[in-house]
């Protein structure tokens, strides 16, 4: 039952126009359920995100990252009573236009099983409730290939993404 | 006493981690101020979007897009006892990481006085106190060499801005 209870426990949020709704659907025949729950548990986040090589970043940060996400979408593998994080994404919005997607990521070990795709089309799925119509995302020149195919454009109209980083 | 009222009014936000402080400060020797009160008045908002030829919006989603914004700020020319809105950009964001600006609007008649640039750099430091490192936006082809002025980097590592619009 932990991963039910994980799913079902209640949630304090004063995201009060966030998604925090609980939806939870297999995925296929296989052993996988993708959920739009808001409770992530940290740890098991900072591992997936390990196993793709991505800086360790402090949990008060992720924690206070995860609160003022938008939307959170999660892939789990279920085996038994253990239930393991293996896919995982995040959106800023406004709500209302524009909306940004973070920190997508699948487990090598779940890779090339079209999850991703998956993880994407729950999002743009999601976000279109909310009439939200410009979903934006920036992305590494190694998947930039895998976003065009899920219908993501690169600098349309010339609109060029921008970056500021501290010096 | 009415543009006081208007920033000193009492705001009912359901946003706790948003930025909700109120701070004003003049700008130079001109009367000009500038803002990051989140109580913003539509119908002013969209005047000055008319302004620049902007396309209106439903009002009812630019509340909400106010209201899920992380951080906004306004430029207002004061004269005797009228304010007016010449100046506008929103940000949407993590609290934590990332955010991206959002509707960045300076009244044709106020433009070539460095009023963007002041508006942006008010909005970087306003997001350094959260030490979020990462700022992005998406520009239109006209509007990015003022942007790099700022700090801003065109793709920097070949990382991509894409856009997903419903078809």
């Amino acid at each position: 039952m932990t991963f039910w209870k994980f799913f079902f426990k209640d949630k304090k949020s004063s995201q009060l126009n966030k998604i925090d709704h609980i939806s939870i659907q297999r995925i296929g025949k296989e052993n996988l359920y993708l959920s739009t729950c808001k409770q992530v548990n940290l740890e098991e986040l900072e591992q997936l995100c390990d196993s793709v090589g991505w800086v360790r970043r402090p949990l008060r940060k992720v924690k206070f990252a995860l609160e003022n996400s938008f939307l959170i979408v999660s892939i789990f593998n279920i085996k038994e009573n253990n239930k393991r994080l293996v896919g995982f994404a995040r959106v800023t919005s406004d709500g209302s236009f524009n909306a940004t997607v973070w920190d997508v990521v699948i487990h090598p070990d779940f890779q090339g099983k079209g999850l991703g795709k998956l993880l994407m089309n729950e999002i743009i799925q999601e976000l279109r409730k909310y009439d939200i119509s410009t979903i934006t995302l920036f992305a590494d020149p190694e998947v930039v290939k895998f976003y065009k195919q899920i219908g993501f454009m690169v600098d349309p109209d010339e609109v060029k993404g921008m970056f500021w980083y501290p010096t």
